[in-house]
């Protein structure tokens, strides 16, 4: 007999993080963050257009998990992100994130995704977006402080989009730069395992800073940064946790994502909350200057933004066009009569002998 | 070698609209609303204890997508709903809705599974357990005005948890009416087809009035209503959309789930802001009469609060136990390492012969 329940149409792709890493991995991890990138771009040449509404928040005293929503009027998007710092003790992971993409004329999502790897991909391509408008031109080294879960993603970011050649570690734990120089071995970059800040910074034209201290720290003393650097400051992303001091602040030019979330979450939460800042869409689209000369130190303060995933989601939806083992699964119900929801009982009750156990597959 | 990816600590399980069908049809739907009907009413005997953010709406021309978050502390959930009105035109639904549950202490979803249908059996279970404290003691036969997708579902949850035996449906569409009566044929009720609001009502103890007409209706006329009856008002469910005549309202004792939202969504829209209403999880631990005496009306402003959907997955991830089929979805990244996300990628390149299509696997 005909089946009532036709779930042909309600098959949502889904990208879990084995398929995430093949995807990537197939097209290329640089080339991966370099379409990405062009894709934040676009999107914050469009940055009015945007819902900016602050993101939801569910504190416990282990930690927070949060739900990043926005739209642009035709695609809307959230993104599910814990960050839970006692996780490693037991194991998982501080931050885990996966996300929707949502058609906005018909409300239904479009897309699944973990998140996890895509939003370390979607944090370098945003900061070497961002560093293309505001590093010295012709910038060659990068210094790296903190050799984490992102540090090989911002190195080749910073390569494939601006060009530079050698990256310089350091890591107050030596075994996270051992861990980044062997993952960046073979990579196109001379890399420089340092034991200082300080010699970090050596002859570096951009200094990143993407360390995981909890806590107002001072991961660049101002003393250390000289005239000309363009500095692009990503773990301090959160209330209590900085990293440059706020001297450096006060020399440099500084550039954020959303000033609403950054005087809360970014570096210049050490600042008074009319220190000016400017943000970053301003330079894209001509409306504020970027890097103005070679002495002005720049600063990028950036927290990470609902825009980005929304970015990153659309990318990776865009990019699904051309793979054609891309997972389904029947989160949406389509009853062939929206008014007979309870017909799913009744088909199943005709089909009793047939195999009902989860539905996934594959199109092509 | 010794894969670096680790997926098994974080496979998901996922329930979609295959396997909820299954689940349900192997309990029973009867059953399962009576469980979730126990799990909703505990939870709202903790009602204090949850978290009540107002919801996330992203509103368009077309319709909304809405974010309904929740925690009980111990425990975090939201459900993803839209409501498109014009998606029939194009054989798509209304609304659609998936959840996911999360465990507060790590921040990691335990639970991702689609909510279509369970929303129906938890407005339905929701309906009933309310019923339990404010309907007619030894109410036998329920009107149900407006018989699309969730009559069904009440009728079958009051049959249960309140023992009705009779139920007389009417619509103004008559065709909705037959498709009830052929779902609920052979469910143990005696089922009459109405033809007139009027005759629906007659003899009824509870008046239940989930119709979908999208503005101010005036379903149940004040000279339609008698003392006593117990009206279980769901339809009227969004701003500008009700479903009872304003006088009812005055003539009766009303209860909703959470008042902030009920003044905005609820019937009680119509009437002034500092009408008296009762939070119903008051009656259920004792601090507010609920049926007082014979001749009262008592009417239930049903809109859906995030606790039922709360309860709803709580309930069903608690059904899971007792389940050896169901599917798991790779949506949490795992490495061994959290600093070394990137590994994901050397340990691709590193087996690239293998099949690293999407990972799906079944828990048992």
């Amino acid at each position: 007999m005909k089946s009532a329940v036709e779930l042909k149409n309600s098959a949502l792709p889904f990208v879990g993080v084995d398929q995430m890493v093949d995807l990537v991995t197939t097209v290329g991890v640089e080339k991966f963050m370099r379409g990405l990138a062009n894709y934040i771009e676009e999107d914050f040449k469009r940055w009015p257009l945007f819902d900016k509404s602050p993101r939801y928040a569910s504190h416990s005293q282990e930690g927070v998990i949060e739900l990043m929503p926005t739209s642009d009027g035709s695609s809307f998007t959230f993104k599910y992100v814990n960050g839970h710092p006692k996780n490693t003790k037991v194991g998982l992971q501080t931050v885990t994130a996966f996300g929707v993409l949502s058609d906005v004329n018909s409300g239904y999502p479009i897309l699944l995704s973990e998140m996890t790897v895509l939003t370390a991909l979607r944090t370098a391509a945003t900061s070497a977006m961002v560093a293309k408008y505001l590093a010295p031109e012709d910038s060659t080294t990068m210094a790296m402080i903190g050799n984490g879960a992102q540090s090989e993603f911002q190195a080749l970011a910073f390569k494939e989009i601006i060009g530079i050649n050698t990256v310089r570690l350091y890591d107050i734990d030596p075994a996270a730069t051992e861990k980044a120089v062997k993952n960046l071995t073979g990579k196109g970059l001379e890399i420089i395992a340092c034991k200082s800040r300080e010699e970090a910074i050596n002859g570096a034209q951009i200094i990143t800073t993407c360390t995981a201290d909890k806590r107002y720290a001072t991961i660049l003393e101002d003393s250390m940064v000289s005239a000309g650097v363009h500095i692009n400051a990503i773990g301090g992303d959160c209330p209590g946790k900085t990293e440059l001091d706020g001297n450096i602040l006060k020399r440099g030019d500084i550039f954020v994502e959303y000033e609403p979330q950054a005087r809360i979450e970014g570096d210049i939460q050490q600042l008074d909350s009319d220190h000016p800042v400017t943000e970053f869409w301003q330079v894209i689209l001509g409306k504020a200057p970027g890097r103005k000369n070679r002495e002005q130190i720049t600063i990028f303060d950036g927290v990470g933004f609902s825009v980005e995933d929304f970015s990153a989601l659309r990318f990776l939806y865009d990019q699904l066009k051309a793979v054609n083992n891309i997972l389904e699964i029947d989160l949406i119900a389509q009853p062939n009569d929206p008014r007979n929801l309870f017909g799913f009982f009744e088909d199943k009750a005709d089909n009793k002998n047939e195999n009902f156990c989860g539905n996934v597959s594959q199109f092509g």
